[in-house]
């Protein structure tokens, strides 16, 4: 099918530095993430803004996976920038710098030609924004949202009336908690799902992701990677691989979401083994393939009943 | 098939304190949880050791299950006891008091009638007292070891002879890492492996465990229950599903170990819905199989290959 994808999100340049290198001043942020993975499975539409000192060349190996950038705002000033450090615990990430730039005055527009998208991930930015956005569709087949811990805590109540209008919302196990005061992650999904969303996604970082319907529970791991090298982006890229596998297929049943999880769960897996987007760049179809049955191998069973 | 299975650890008299209630005195203990657990798949053999102050009566519904207690000598003195608590972090057990009591000088005697278990299972006791275990068994067909942080610093040397002679070892993440010094676990396992045991289980409590054998890496969530209890037992109860599917089946290719593990993750699941081994004795067969069903639909899934 490949069906439209539109984000709408951060893009940014990151420095980080792990137990095994350093880069500086890399592509980074959530839309650059979700689209460098969502691309090698549907049409991506973005939008977002930087500043006037974005390294604009390095977006073009993303043109060249179809990504469609006529959505990316230049404003005057300096692009959003992050600084971080991860330790041996590569689950954690310590902030060590945060310059928004022209993010902070950032209002998505969306252009008239990406109105139509059929699938929306309203990446992790002011709920008042991913409101905006909402009204700017038409007719989204599914839109979905990614929030974190400082909007749970300053926009509770916009948030709140998000949940009403979406169809599906990803975020961190300590997201969930934050915002649900459940510390089971079951009652957490249920109280979500009460106020809005059928569909819950509580990943797990390296614990895997947890996806919550009416109906049904569905999990799939982490891949366990023996050298991971920098954690940086692999939630969006696991909302790039989930959004763009539904994009590519159209299939909302519960088989069509469970499939779409382990793409997000691939996609995740490749974005951990370089820096940047760099690995998430270099794939291709069969590379993707391969670890799809990875990971059915990594779980299948056939227990013998005792009955 | 229903082979036997000898299982050497504490058996022991909890008190227990989680968010939902207490429980004074119950009967706890690694060999314990672990019978609870095997009972329901094969013919339990305990080997350990109680004080002359312990309800002996207690373990009349284990006896029932047909576990066979004929190595379970009685003491002078008192028994092992524990004293923990768990927080709304119910992943963490903290420990207030620990009595041995006469666990401190035991010294396991393997009857004559045990020496023939085809399956074994070293609980978590000094590696010197797991070494003399194996110097009284005959040719079994799988050894198992569990251990803990505490023998890994203190015992080092023994705790490595040890794994020169086991077949399987049982052991979380934490006691992974400190182990082998290596933060991945997938690192983890290999360095294990290379000093003897062919299969590794890496539990990580309400993440779930992975196996690793030299061919195969295998996943299995802890199933995501509503309403965790208490998990005092849950990995001495997975290891006794672990074993006792093992020891039903007598199936060691890498489909059984996979379904063993399932049956372990089932067997802890159930564990840690109420206190002691109360909800491992009242469970039936259809109440397993139902679970283990419940597993199968947690995990699976059938993704559109992309090539």
């Amino acid at each position: 099918m490949n069906l439209t994808l539109l984000v709408v999100g951060s893009v940014a340049l990151d420095s980080v530095e792990t137990p095994f290198g350093k880069a500086d001043h890399v592509i980074g942020g959530s839309a650059t993430f979700f689209s460098a993975s969502a691309s090698h499975l549907a049409r991506v539409r973005v939008v977002g803004v930087v500043g006037d000192d974005y390294p604009m060349s390095r977006l073009e190996p993303l043109v060249r996976l179809g990504v469609d950038f006529a959505g990316l705002e230049t404003a005057d000033g300096p692009s959003f920038r992050w600084r971080g450090r991860y330790r041996h615990d590569l689950n954690v990430a310590e902030t060590l710098e945060t310059h928004l730039g022209v993010f902070s005055n950032f209002h998505p527009k969306i252009p008239e030609q990406f109105r139509d998208s059929r699938f929306v991930f309203l990446g992790n930015i002011d709920p008042r924004l991913q409101l905006d956005v909402l009204d700017q569709v038409r007719e989204p087949a599914l839109v979905a949202c990614d929030t974190m811990n400082f909007w749970i805590e300053s926009r509770r109540p916009e948030l709140l009336s998000l949940l009403e209008r979406v169809d599906a919302i990803t975020l961190n196990d300590g997201e969930a908690r934050q915002l649900t005061e459940q510390f089971n992650l079951v009652k957490a999904a249920k109280w979500i799902m009460a106020r809005g969303p059928k569909l819950v996604i509580i990943k797990k970082g390296e614990h895997g992701a947890f996806m919550f319907t009416p109906e049904s529970v569905f999990f799939a791991p982490a891949y366990p990677i023996e050298n991971v090298f920098d954690p940086t982006g692999a939630g969006d890229a696991f909302a790039g691989g989930f959004m763009g596998y539904l994009a590519h297929t159209g299939d909302l049943s519960d088989d069509g979401l469970r499939s779409a999880v382990i793409y997000g769960s691939v996609m995740g897996s490749f974005a951990v083994e370089k820096f940047s987007v760099d690995r998430l760049l270099e794939i291709e179809p069969r590379d993707i393939d391969r670890r799809v049955g990875e990971f059915h191998r990594l779980v299948s069973f056939e227990a013998e009943m005792l009955g």
